[in-house]
């Protein structure tokens, strides 16, 4: 009889696979179902290719790839078996297993696994799902050309020893370029020696959780927050408490009697996210003796320290830190763009060696690719110039929505707009709800954020968190107008 | 009496940080000093400049951050005083800190990065410390040209939605690309919905071992094995359990004895590293019936799979599994770059999900910088015909180097050098230290690693790990001289 009848093959030129990797799955898939049995002797390749129609030299590809993974025995010309040796023992009386997965449960995942899963499927724009963030910068105003040009420069002739493999603490020129930007415009107290660079601000946020934090230790977080500041503590089991922020920043007399215990704080008390806020100086002291007498970490996220529009940039919390406890994170996101994932952390001296040596096993470094074209791009003048350029657009846009939600909104205002790095807050009366407000207002084509989807507490605010950094001007208008609209509605309704 | 004592300002123009930020931070740290008291009165800008040799601006810059900051009270004009409101509470009766790390005692770090920062520490070269691994490729046979070419082909004019933001699973004409190899040359059972891009194949074992394992559970993996696999469940606790490889590879039945409840496998079948053994069909078989069975994972590392050089590419088990036990992971740093930092998994339809969701929130996304490059390389054709540079390049190092060490080592090996993906292995007999040997081999020059660096059990082979990928062909006999060298010197002494 014939023995290619007992694997289904049909041989298609045009398919992916070539044809003698075609015939060797028909025929694997037929001794594994043990329609080819053991000692089965099969054709010679001039045969068989003839009544597959293909030519002798498939089969005998096919034939040598079956024999070089043990299912056929015999060498060419003396003629080929199938397999004895592991037939009887794991083909034969093998259990038909379910082809498709859905057939099993669903796949079991860790703990930390099932955290990440749950608070990432729903996460909200503050977390970069849809392509287009209003928060985040604006692609219509980034100089690809320039860009392209500096990748371009950097890799024609880069140096091997520090393009083909990269440093666990990140490229030094940019991390001289980065210490020199923060001890100049952030007041930063650091060295180029404490800068790592990071695959972006969530990741170094990662890092420092999974590096400092054991599960159950609790961490003072700012409520309302960025969820990607909760996520890192979930993902590292950490117990995130809530602490309420109110007009002078995260207070930290307040945190401790909430939890007196804390191992650690994550805050932003430049422009706190979401409600813009800047922590006062004497909070600021407050939390730094806090963390100095009790051997505990802040964690500065500084993730828009680039975009101030009124009076001069507040210096970070580092600067004043005596005592070597702040850990500052900031990003390339905001000023760049969020696909570039280029972050970094300024680290205690202290800390420097663990993490380098951590980061090596963990995910080695962050791509050089990137890290040598933005040394470029800051070294010949373009990161500056884009930043200023981008100042002035953001500041204009910031502006327009500014008067116009004053202008249109007023009723519903509980209190002056917030301004904050690329957003702008709406403050809403107790009375509406913010959730359902920006729903319709997403689905009337306005991307706004319910200030309440930023709270974790019980205690949550009514607010619409309004991004304006990739929002056009002349679109503006409009977009406040069917706002005021649906909240007239929503009044009216409720 | 002259106010500006009070504070040590030596202003210099050729400082990183402007005047006005030099003063303020003088004038800052004399009112937390306590050296400036709260309420005093400061000298007007003008006279302050006339005293201090700056501009009247100058001063007016430094005083009006530190009354933004909360330091200075009273406008300009009015005159300007030391700060009440915060001063009685946190600057008087502050406790001095430290002002250096050093005098605190070393900080504090979770369990697991302790464990990551020592296993880091003494990272060998498997780990890319050095940045010349003879086990990776190449620099000086990368076509730096081409790939800055395909940098800037692809960043001039990209898709906004595709460049300026990344999805979690990775860019989609890469993912297509990858799978479409994948398929073809590994015999894989996958489509591009299922390829997450990640950065390199070492964050690929991390976000696998965080995702599928809680701390404490039972991981089988290879002895000797990859270092990178043991960090991965070290960083989340997982208990690896090292199992003896014997040269059918790793053998599940044995493992079964050793641990019967582990929760994973960690193997590198189509190579063994660094043994270079294959997995033999009988083993796979029986290792996917036992993850099959039992809802068990195996992660499949085919860390080399481009590199080989006898014979036909063996498939991937990934492609034999028929329960979707497998998970799959690649990297492109052996046929690239490690820099690069492109790696990739291939998931089980029903981890897709999750895996996507959890992405989102740990890091984002792997950066779309190199995402865009490497598909446009693959595209335009240089990736392939790169790689069939490589394969002759490395495969005629591989020749030579293997005929010296029969040619030159035959009297202390224990038997015929072993090949795999990018490095030889030479067996030595059980009486030599091959530790001692690497360590002299690496003060002559002569980079190789010992094999039972590698192991993690009691049973530790002897031997050397010799990369000949980034060892130029005129460099090897002498190489191997010196190296033969050590040996009899060793074996005299010993």
């Amino acid at each position: 009889m014939d023995i290619s009848s007992l694997f289904e093959v049909n041989l298609d030129p045009d398919a992916n696979a070539p044809l003698y990797r075609q015939l060797h799955s028909a025929m694997r898939d037929a001794i594994l179902a043990g329609r080819l049995n053991p000692g089965e002797r099969l054709p010679s390749s001039r045969a068989l290719g003839k009544r597959l129609g293909c030519s002798r030299n498939t089969v005998t590809e096919a034939y040598d790839l079956l024999t070089a993974e043990g299912y056929l025995e015999g060498r060419i010309g003396a003629g080929s078996y199938v397999s004895r040796t592991f037939a009887e023992d794991w083909v034969r009386d093998r259990p038909a297993l379910p082809r498709e997965q859905k057939n099993a449960g669903p796949p079991r995942l860790s703990r930390a696994g099932r955290a990440l899963a749950e608070m990432g499927s729903d996460a909200g724009p503050d977390m970069n799902t849809p392509r287009r963030d209003p928060i985040g910068p604006d692609p219509a105003a980034f100089p690809f050309d320039a860009w392209a040009r500096a990748l371009a420069r950097a890799w024609r002739r880069p140096d091997p020893d520090q393009a083909f493999r990269g440093d666990p603490m990140g490229y030094p020129p940019l991390r001289e370029a980065v210490a020199d930007y923060l001890r100049k415009v952030r007041a930063l107290n650091c060295g180029a020696e404490q800068v790592m660079i990071t695959s972006g601000a969530q990741h170094a946020l990662d890092l420092v959780a999974r590096l400092l934090l054991d599960p159950g230790d609790a961490v003072w977080i700012e409520d309302p927050s960025y969820r990607g500041a909760r996520a890192a503590l979930a993902a590292t089991g950490a117990n995130a408490i809530p602490v309420p922020v109110d007009k002078d920043g995260f207070d930290a007399a307040r945190a401790a009697e909430i939890a007196p215990d804390a191992r650690a704080a994550m805050v932003t008390p430049s422009h706190q996210f979401p409600l813009g806020v800047t922590m006062g100086l004497a909070r600021r002291m407050q939390l730094l003796e806090w963390a100095a007498i009790g051997d505990r970490w802040i964690v500065e996220d500084d993730y828009d320290s680039e975009f101030r529009y009124t009076g001069r940039p507040i210096p970070a919390l580092q600067g004043l830190d005596r005592a070597w406890r702040v850990i500052y994170a900031g990003t390339f996101s905001k000023a760049m763009f969020p696909g570039l994932r280029l972050g970094y952390l300024v680290l205690p001296p202290g800390l420097v060696e663990a993490f380098r040596a951590a980061r090596l096993l963990l995910d080695g470094h962050t791509a050089t690719v990137g890290q040598l074209a933005m040394a470029e791009f800051i070294a010949d003048g373009h990161f500056p110039a884009h930043l200023r350029r981008m100042r002035v657009l953001y500041g204009r846009r910031r502006d327009i929505m500014l008067h116009h939600l004053r202008d249109r909104l007023a009723p519903f205002l509980a209190g002056p707009p917030g301004e904050a790095g690329m957003h702008l807050l709406a403050h809403l009366h107790r009375g509406l709800d913010d959730t359902a407000i920006a729903r319709r207002a997403a689905r009337a084509g306005v991307n706004c954020q319910a200030l309440s989807a930023f709270h974790v507490g019980p205690n949550r605010r009514k607010g619409l968190v309004m991004g304006f950094g990739a929002v056009h001007e002349e679109a503006i208008p409009g977009m406040v107008e069917r706002l005021a609209g649906i909240l007239r509605d929503g009044t009216e309704s409720g």
